[in-house]
């Protein structure tokens, strides 16, 4: 990595932390430039625009998304076990990888009424999250762990219902019990499956 | 109602239109003006300030919602019909009441790292809500439509995170299954719990 790229890859960093906790709209270049010390010309010239270091903010905490819940899945056996394993670092992201949470479920309530370049990379990224838990689950059908009838488009949907409610829950309403409920939720979608 | 409270009303209902679309942070005083066609320091005079502006719209939305949602539901008889109906009265809220969906989910998720008055009347509305869910679902338990061992909090936890699977899947992804999804995971819910 060169040593534009390692700057770069540092602003982004810090960019995702601010972005999960104030959204990804209320980012901006003058917060950014306070929290990592360099100039606000200095940061415009890695970002034209606040457009751009939004839409490369989301791109870039999806390679983290990546890195920290779908790698790891990919790695587990095939079948329900990947599925567990998929929920489990699906939690740990929501719960310890940012210091705001997801920065994904702030950005899809912000941007789903505002048309443009962040809206669309919030879609394709969303679009093909939802195709990874399916593929999964998926494997899960193959292995036959999973009902034959199990849609996996309908699990997807169902399961991220129920990561946006723990999302809700523990960040929002600070229930104790988010967690418990969360996978209460998580083995009746399960059981449901067998 | 006094004119001023006419006034005030209608201010607020414009208000609630336009955070379901921009975000309650978003909100200003200075677009409100545009939109009701009032002077800002008229404005300023119903509002002291945008924090109690936000607050307000939160409080104009809730009574909406009691109106749509909630007043509905509990003209239905008991147990597992009145859960049905409030559902279909939730879906409606979510797709047709205000232009940018659901006010309170995009809150959420702007508020939930936002301490101060804001936050606070969301959360209040939050558990109440979440409160009101139980009460209904305790409704058919105690009507024997649901198991005895059917604990409310829990469906109530899980029906939210249905509902914000739909807001994500329809308003987000615009996905021309959202509400054909949402109607599968509502009714294996339901059947979890006979």
């Amino acid at each position: 990595m060169s040593k534009g790229d390692e700057t770069r890859t540092a602003i982004l960093a810090e960019a995702a932390r601010l972005a999960s906790t104030v959204g990804l709209n209320a980012l901006s270049v003058g917060m950014l430039a306070e929290r990592t010390g360099l100039s606000k010309s200095g940061l415009f010239a890695h970002f034209k625009s606040k457009e751009q270091l939004q839409v490369q903010t989301l791109e870039y905490a999806g390679r983290l998304f990546v890195d920290v819940v779908l790698r790891p899945a990919l790695t587990a056996p095939r079948g329900e076990k990947r599925v567990r394993v998929l929920f489990e670092h699906w939690l740990e992201w929501e719960t310890e990888t940012l210091p705001g949470g997801c920065v994904f479920a702030a950005a899809s309530t912000e941007f789903d009424d505002q048309p443009g370049p962040v809206r669309d990379a919030l879609v394709r990224q969303q679009r093909d999250w939802g195709d990874s838990i399916a593929a999964i689950a998926a494997t899960a059908v193959a292995e036959d762990d999973f009902r034959p009838d199990v849609e996996p488009a309908q699990f997807s949907f169902e399961l991220q219902g129920i990561m946006t409610a723990f999302q809700r829950s523990a960040r929002l309403l600070g229930d104790p019990l988010a967690r418990e409920r969360t996978m209460i939720a998580f083995d009746r979608l399960i059981d449901s499956a067998h």
